[in-house]
């Protein structure tokens, strides 16, 4: 339990094939995380986020603390109890959310203090509170609390969010006190890589039980954060398992893996699915588009997810069109399998041996489809 | 194939235990139909409404004739194959949605000229255009097109329904042209016994596959409806499936299976899911409510519906506050096996022989509850 054990690494390369043990099950990496950011994903039981093949469910402490709070989650036993996902969860401390999606009343070196999105009731947050937090909502692998800086930034405010990150990892892992879970430290640091380094060096002594590569996917693009992640990749430990957090496209998850990166989570296989858009080996398609309006194919034929199974193309058009649930719900099926199968994928091509050939492959021809999508 | 065969009446009462054999599988009866009336019961996949225990899909014919169109579903290969349910199908014959959905532009013995309520557009339907559709569509039962009285109605009124409707049934039995498909007539009439026996003596020589009592349920209460619709079922032949069309509240399925009916159908387990309202044994819950807030019982503890063996109240009262989707989902999957649980029971009872003392006791608790239920 609470282990990380790598099976394979392809000889001369980062890519490697894992296992990541927690309290509720052995995940094989790389994996990628679907988000249940207020407790489910949107639209979708457990048991069917489980036929899609995900592995580790990630919730939101911003989204969770807010409503219905922690006393609730805590009181219902927990957060597997409470979302009824009885396998690995991931939670975010809530660092990301406070920054991007709150109106910011303070932020000193004690913590930051913030309107809530919802009711503008104000609420405090720090390293320590938000650590507490996590370790009672009980996910398997909660997050350090750090500052992520938006892109383009000044160097001036990186190395302050930087600096501040590094202090707050500290203090996280000294407030951390639930040993059935593991705590990640996160590496800031924008696109620059000395400040990269500057914060690899001072969590690494820390000794997480696994390291997150943060604040990209932020509008740098995919070549700046390829570079990024490759560069703190490679300075972070061997043993320890490496998350690239809230990316992204099929591309960058193929050059990430390639960095050595072990998992991913990303809103786009659901987010996309709810507003119509599907992922498919020869890019994505516009589920409202009137060219599917009697096509009587799934959206991918040899796709085995019961969206594809049952329902064609023009049903799913025209459940989009009357504005049926059951639209976004198909779609976000069909996505979230599509991100399981490419993962299961990365996994053989690791394990037979020819992820370098494949890989090199798959981002020659689609990075221009990918970044389109992204901006779709 | 298009059969219908009693297995078993209670002595000297009127509830039978049946199984109407249709060209996508036997269902039980008395049976309970879901409604997906734009080809999907809202926010449910197939394989999950088969989970709630449901045999019979009810679609409307009014919905799918303005989108997506007969000629998509026909081209794709039939409604089963357009809403991926494989087992027996009803739809409508778009009589009901005509006088209440859309402005009526002209009434006429020839047909019904209307605006849809989508785009305005001008849409004529008779009795032979209703049925083609139908045999178009390719449910595996399907209903004459008729005229529905609201309530309350003047006698005269009632009296040119009736004859409407019994002249349109005679030019949709001649109409019929899908020999996989039940053609069943519909009984009109209002409250009035005397109309009802008028309808009965015209319908019942021209031997349809099963005969509906339709125009109930439209404000007259229950007690007014069963005394209808005992009357009515009473005039009907014993060899023919009997329907009664919208109905209902448990309650009044308890006391219409008494009068002898087979078959029902109804938007209030699903539509009421939606809206946060449960059906339970001890009577109906608001999710929404905050003596929710840290229950940790699911909606109902013998419930084995997927949402009562996964969710504590907490958790769905929390879906409904923040408005993610899977409240509305949740609820009406329990309601869902709520209903069919209820049919399963009532089968039972006809069985063993205790329906009749059974169902008076049923009847004496529920009616107040029942009621309040209807309104809110």
């Amino acid at each position: 339990m609470n282990a990380f054990t790598i099976a394979q690494t392809e000889p001369g390369r980062r890519a490697r094939l894992g296992k990541l043990h927690t309290a509720h099950g052995t995940a094989l990496t790389p994996a990628f995380m679907p988000v249940g950011t207020r407790g489910c994903v949107k639209g979708i039981l457990p048991q069917t986020l489980r036929e899609t093949g995900a592995q580790i469910m990630l919730s939101n402490t911003y989204h969770l603390l807010l409503r219905p709070g922690v006393d609730i989650v805590e009181s219902l036993g927990g957060l597997h109890r409470f979302t009824a996902w009885d396998g690995p969860i991931l939670t975010d401390s809530g660092g990301y959310q406070v920054f991007s999606l709150s109106s910011l009343n303070r932020v000193g070196e004690d913590g930051v203090e913030f309107a809530s999105h919802i009711d503008g009731r104000p609420i405090f947050l720090n390293a320590e509170i938000a650590t507490r937090i996590q370790n009672r909502l009980g996910a398997d692998i909660i997050m350090c609390f750090d500052e992520c800086t938006p892109y383009p930034c000044e160097t001036e405010r990186i190395e302050k969010a930087v600096e501040r990150t590094v202090r707050w990892a500290r203090q996280c892992k000294e407030s951390h006190d639930n040993p059935r879970q593991m705590l990640f430290g996160i590496i800031q640091g924008g696109v620059d890589l000395s400040l990269r380094d500057r914060c690899l060096d001072a969590l690494i002594p820390m000794d997480f039980d696994g390291y997150a590569v943060g604040g990209l996917s932020v509008g740098e693009g995919h070549e700046a954060m390829i570079r990024t992640v490759a560069h703190t990749a490679a300075g972070l430990p061997e043993s320890k398992p490496r998350y690239l957090m809230g990316v992204g496209m099929p591309v960058d998850i193929v050059a990430a893996v390639r960095a050595g990166v072990d998992m991913f989570d990303c809103v786009l296989p659901s987010r996309n699915g709810r507003n119509g858009f599907a992922f498919t080996e020869n890019g994505a398609i516009r589920l409202r588009n009137s060219i599917h309006g009697s096509d009587p194919d799934p959206i991918e034929r040899d796709c085995p997810c019961p969206t594809c199974r049952n329902f064609s193309r023009s049903a799913i058009r025209h459940f989009f069109n009357v504005g049926e649930m059951l639209g976004p719900i198909l779609a976000t099926i069909h996505n979230l399998t599509y991100y399981q199968r490419l993962m299961t994928r990365i996994r053989d091509r690791i394990a037979d041996g020819s992820f370098g050939v494949w890989s090199e492959e798959f981002i020659r021809t689609r990075k221009p489809n990918g970044i389109e999508e992204n901006e779709s």
